[in-house]
């Protein structure tokens, strides 16, 4: 998958990218990452990307002309029959979700713009982007952090890309709900006890037991999950017999 | 603020705080970031800080001695009467916000502890952090991610931190909504133009404006947002007004 990102700031992904799963991606050539300054697209003395806001207000708003330009310079670079997509990140954008990692994880390409300061001039959002997106409800001071957190998800939805030590598949809300909690050595820390099921040798029933504690955690932590997850006849009985079970919740 | 990293991997956190607004609060004494490896805190022959999980399953969960040394470590550089918060990141927490971020921001100390891997051993998660915070509803390959986007939306927060090109008061989702759309220049870029609303002169009109936009976009892209959102008299008139004016919305 080819990674673009546009970007006033390219040394903000040095330790993220060249670390951890990104890092291993980009070295397997799962990955192909390139970063275009917005500034190496302005004419101008002073390399101007910023300007005060039209209106009046405080801060300074990115201009449209150096990302138009970046973008479109990118576009010439990616094959024609590419199946690409530009993202701006944006704390507007449609909120992000594992749903939406796994979505992008089948483009050949993905192209990011990552914002600063105030924001971006409207014209940049409305016409030059196929979507926004948003990591969630609060405002970082860039979209740096942004694209790094949407390309660690997606990526780790790319064949190949998780080591053994690693696993999509039973992650939280790869299934919608949260996951059930884990265990390791010692049995015993500072008499906190694991479970006792979990050394029964009973499969069928450590399952159940971990089915359980995932829809326990889900309706005691997070209840608005429930309400789009499509519960199994069994699950349904489970979460039925947890609510009786339990007055707390 | 004092912030403390319990991670595997504290060389991730170098492009992005030694870049942007937190290099910049570091610099100014503002932020007094210390990172903690929990390596360094197994006394084992492999360092070993994760393990099989009990009961079976794919993946590797960290061990909870590590950690709980590496915390109870840190604990004792705090001064004994800094009002400090415990935070795990982890999916299965509490949704990450601007009203946490706001929260946070009141704290003499913030620890961080960031997993990787298929996660914490659950006592852990359930006895060593005040709270555990999601930053979204996906996966990511680590904690690191999560835990710079926290300190940098709760850096927003601390006085002096923002420059004068950033201003967090018209931030979106700082009043609960969107924030409405900015221009700059130039007037027309590729046949696109501003508003001419903003060249009116006219300060009660722009502000109007600019709040019919925000209510707008927010009602557009994120209805949910107004269900929390206490609506004064006047906005709801103009709510009612949007609503009417537009068949589309």
């Amino acid at each position: 998958m080819k990674i673009d990102i546009v970007t006033l700031f390219p040394e903000m992904f040095n330790g993220p990218f060249n670390n951890s799963i990104i890092g291993r991606a980009a070295d397997k050539h799962i990955l192909d990452i390139a970063f275009t300054n917005p500034r190496d697209f302005t004419y101008d003395k002073h390399h101007q990307v910023d300007d005060v806001p039209f209106g009046g207000g405080a801060g300074m708003v990115l201009k449209p002309e150096p990302f138009f330009r970046a973008v479109a310079n990118i576009k010439k670079t990616l094959a024609p029959e590419s199946k690409s997509r530009i993202l701006l990140m944006c704390p507007s954008g449609q909120p992000f979700s594992q749903q939406k990692a796994r979505q992008l994880a089948q483009y050949d390409s993905l192209l990011f713009i990552c914002g600063h300061y105030e924001g971006f001039d409207n014209r940049i959002t409305e016409n030059l982007a196929d979507e926004a997106i948003s990591i969630g409800d609060y405002v970082l001071t860039g979209g740096e952090l942004a694209c790094m957190v949407v390309v660690d998800a997606v990526s780790r939805m790319l064949p190949e890309v998780l080591g053994s030590e690693e696993s999509a598949v039973t992650d939280s809300f790869y299934n919608g709900i949260l996951e059930h909690p884990q265990y390791t050595r010692p049995r015993e820390y500072k008499k906190m006890q694991v479970p006792d099921v979990l050394f029964s040798g009973d499969h069928a029933k450590i399952r159940l037991w971990r089915k359980r504690k995932a829809l326990e955690l889900t309706l005691l932590k997070r209840p608005d999950l429930l309400e789009n997850y499509p519960l199994s006849e069994d699950e349904l009985a489970l979460l039925k017999k947890i609510k009786n079970d339990c007055t707390l919740i």
